[in-house]
């Protein structure tokens, strides 16, 4: 299976290094990337693991001739074109702080995220480690920022949920549609969206067979909801986020209600969508009666949205969901590595989705 | 394993008579009768497998001493004092009207729930077949109606939903502190909710590793739900109510979006709910911090609920869990029969929750 | 995602028929065609879906503009290079007997596994309704029977549990390294195994949280894999054969206990696969000390095993891990198409496994 | 929910202590011993959660009126009856040693169960910290060693599949019916097994859609296995033992293969353990044609045991289900204590299986 050698490009293939290739956005980084046709695998850092063989680590990838691990400090990035982050929040500042200048880099943490430093220093717990670099950092919401991500050397990819919920509702607020004072999001994830972080929490017999809300009005992934909302909106806004935890693997589902506003049916908010994301290669509405669950878009780039009308006059529900690891994070990051050199936006995600 | 024939109220204990006991909530009944100290299975119907040895169709509760089942039509109701119809939906109004007049009987099925038989045509599909005894039906949601339960000859159970709903909202209602124009119900719940009925949707692979909503704005326990909030507030009241099936056998997780009224406050809600349950041996409110989970209350008859303020000013959040098959059907439904029969309440239903 | 259209083979692609499309091994038949680059899906049948887009009874292979499903009477062959047949057992036969005589086969189902056709009616209870055709079917064990298959016009793939025994243990009866009649093959399966028909065992309430064997002692892969190590062999063989359904959608882990033979050791045996399977692009043999699980080839057509020494002197102990779906099926007959159409083998089966 | 304090056997209750209390094996001591009527939790200690509140660990078993968690050092041992030890292996051999020399103790971990220090320090990697006490530790499997435990002062609860095994094999054994060195077992376990410790190979997305196998040829269940078999046997054995690792939370499933000794077929061993059995009342023997599961045996005390011919001539297969934390551990260890302290049996341990 020696896919990269034959290939007829691999003279000009990217040459990438993944920073934080053991956790779950790592892996899921790697087994895009072996099959993707422009990019070859050419440094992985993994402090815990290094001197190991990859496929030590995670045996589902042998056969695919990758570098070793090593540590994050003995990385040479002399040849590297650019360089994937998929290291814990709260650690990248410093670390993409001290890369070369020039290396391109893609962000999977929350570490530049947020425009505001402040707004950071509050919801992180600690200063901005970069407050220099802050403002180059582009929001990696490949639909709406494709001309910035392109011309961009630093991009910060948006969480899992902050994906499925702006591609949800943007367009929304952008056709002045839904009042914005009054958004409520339930939202339901899979466990790989804790990372592979070794917590009591995260343990099979704490998750199986249930189901429980968390950080609820106070999870990290709202302000940059509501970053981004308010940036279109032109002013701040507050919305209701509340995260569940869910016995399975992969997969996010964001069930969302919202106020109609100047008039507008839920059958709008549809045509809306359908209009705005016509042309999208990985944005699907579904028609009228039909209903989106995880298993349609697992382990694929797809993100699949359904709108319903409430019996609640003047509301309706909007259903979203997302393969958390793909379009949530390591897939939109290979999006947006696309844009960044040039390579046509779908390359290396075309994956259907694997059901059952 | 005898514990029956060892009872020293053997002599006097009531003679129970399952309808439809190869159902999920009629081997639930099974499990909770089979350790109550003062009743009896005397009778067990399932038409699909009259003539079969009870531990042929549920080897788990083997060695329990338990009559055989027969068809619905051979069941001699001479010497039994009361009866469980675990049937489907739509099947039992026929069915009880044809029972002897003195039977008691607790219902788990839909089919008394609806108190305006036009609302139930409506949702259901079809006339209603036994609208003469429907006005003697009393809704079964013990906390609310012990009184009218311990005189009724007829109760009709609440849904699995409207159970954990109503317990969570109704003493808000009472004490005007929530605004009833604006409910959003966000509601999870596990496979056995669907009952055992041989279908697609229900299959391993069509369920595991996957979540979805279904029903969205048309599911029948919204009415039921509309019906006791607007008795309570004397007028009628639409709510949103928007289920999700989910990977896991039992339990079942209530998420409410509420907009406050009158000034309350989070803290206000929390409070009121804890005094309105403060004698209740099942419902718990957990205080400030503490987060509900379907795992707190798995296989048990507790209602576990947790109130938290929402960022947006002026709302709250609210968390309610239960186990569907216990207090949200089964354990509800045998509560009702102690209250019945001037039992202690909580007899036959101390059974603490299976974690993990 | 209109891969097959860029695509620059796509004016001389193969023409494919799938007769079945709706079931599980159907739907991963497709899920594998659509990115295929030197096939197309033009033709696909379900006679209970017939009349449907595909795309409404499977959404998540939406946008890949397929033909709509018909009935298999309604199946146009002209123009048609090759069936894939995906039906149940018992009624392969007769539709394959009727199918155009230059139309190659691949079938996925046990219907023309078993070369004697008194063996097929013993375990499969009916006379074998094309008898005729048996003798042209070849086992499309891939990997040990690439020149017939290569060269034959009806394909019967293996089951999936042979599949997985089989590449374990036929370089070992070559080897004579052990005993076939002391072969015990303790082997796992997740649900899909048992297809999409719509059955009670198969709900998810009745496998989540559990497992069972079934079929012990009489389960219809036995004689499948005693023919094949017979033929070996030279000589009638019994195995011991004993499945155990669990709680997962797709996966396969065979546990098999053997005797040592002629003085080879557990190091002798591991050498024997190594050596058999060096040029082989899906077969794996972990070093010592690895452990193959069934997550190292989820959805991927990799097949993995494992030896151990016994601490029981002169046994060994193999474990092999598959994707039922995959190499144990659906895989496996694309990998059966690449070789009849004179296609690169691993074309259209590169997808590395998902995990988590 | 105040079971104990209304019960008439309160003023002469043992009073308990557990130490571990906050592990799984503990929690369900716990969750048992709450509603024994003969016993009060009165000292429960957990180094890692010293000083909370037994609910703010386990919020499912809230309402109890338990004491607060304290370190081990902080026991006071005055007035309490009897000791569970639920600590992990390696480390109950030192604090037993220090603990009052009339306290009866019943431990849960692998520390006393291997009568001859060697092969302990073989297994575990170090010396025995208290040979001196080994000698006075019974093994306690109940159904074998009755007269035993009751007289003794330390219990050596079995491992869970031990249990499973032995309670399986030595009726057989005893009757010279199967042959003592081919004795091959396959065991499948929930996730519980291995304990509440925070470890990467626990967490959800490690074990979920997933199976594999562990400790192969290297289990410590293996050396307890032998010795209880060789005990009976009055020779030394080697058995093949081979655990895997599935995606539930509960239940463990023993298929064993045998070879038939002394003209014994598959239906005397059937026989053998009816007789054995007859009496007992958590061991179960099902009929030819029906099959054990797991999920027959889920949050009970029960052991449910089949026999069937195995298609290979003189060979037997024999599968044992039980929950690994109440007939596993907890569970098992009450039924000592009964014993211990002369109450019946079945006391506390009546719970039906907990089924879906």
């Amino acid at each position: 299976m020696a896919a990269q050698s034959t290939n007829p490009l691999a003279s000009n293939q990217l040459r990438i290094g993944i920073l934080g290739a053991s956790g779950y956005t790592g892996v899921e980084l790697v087994r895009l990337l072996v099959r993707h046709p422009n990019a070859s695998i050419a440094l992985m850092t993994a402090n815990s693991h290094a001197g190991e063989a990859y496929d030590a680590v995670f045996p589902h990838l042998g056969g695919n001739d990758l570098p070793e691990l090593i540590k994050t400090e003995e990385a040479a990035w002399d040849g590297i074109d650019m360089a994937f982050c998929a290291l814990p929040h709260g650690t990248t500042q410093e670390i993409v702080r001290e890369l070369p200048g020039e290396l391109k880099v893609v962000d999977l943490s929350a570490d530049f995220r947020l425009e505001d430093v402040d707004t950071y220093a509050e919801w992180y717990g600690h200063e901005h480690y970069a407050p220099a670099l802050q403002p180059e950092a582009v929001y990696g919401l490949t639909e709406f920022n494709r001309t910035r991500i392109a011309d961009s050397r630093l991009i910060a990819c948006p969480g899992c949920y902050p994906t499925a919920v702006l591609l949800q509702l943007l367009p929304l607020v952008a056709a002045r549609q839904i009042d914005i004072d009054d958004i409520i999001i339930d939202a339901k994830s899979g466990v790989t969206g804790a990372g592979r972080a070794v917590k009591e929490t995260s343990l099979f017999a704490e998750v199986a067979e249930g189901i429980h809300p968390y950080g609820v009005a106070h999870h990290r992934h709202a302000p940059e909801i509501e970053q981004e909302i308010g940036k279109l909106a032109g002013r701040s806004v507050t919305v209701n986020f509340t995260p569940h935890l869910m016995p399975m693997n992969r997969g996010e589902l964001v069930t969302s209600y919202v106020r109609l506003a100047n008039g507008a049916t839920a059958g709008d908010l549809r045509q809306t969508l359908v209009e705005r994301y016509a042309d999208e290669p990985f944005v699907r509405i579904v028609p009228e009666g039909a209903t989106p669950a995880t298993r349609h878009v697992r382990g694929s780039n797809f993100v699949v949205t359904g709108v319903f009308a409430d019996r609640i006059a003047g509301r309706a529900i909007l259903v979203t969901v997302i393969d958390n690891l793909v379009k949530g994070s390591s897939g939109q990051a290979i999006q947006n590595m696309n844009l960044m050199f040039d390579i046509a936006e779908t390359t290396g995600l075309e994956q259907q989705p694997l059901f059952p």
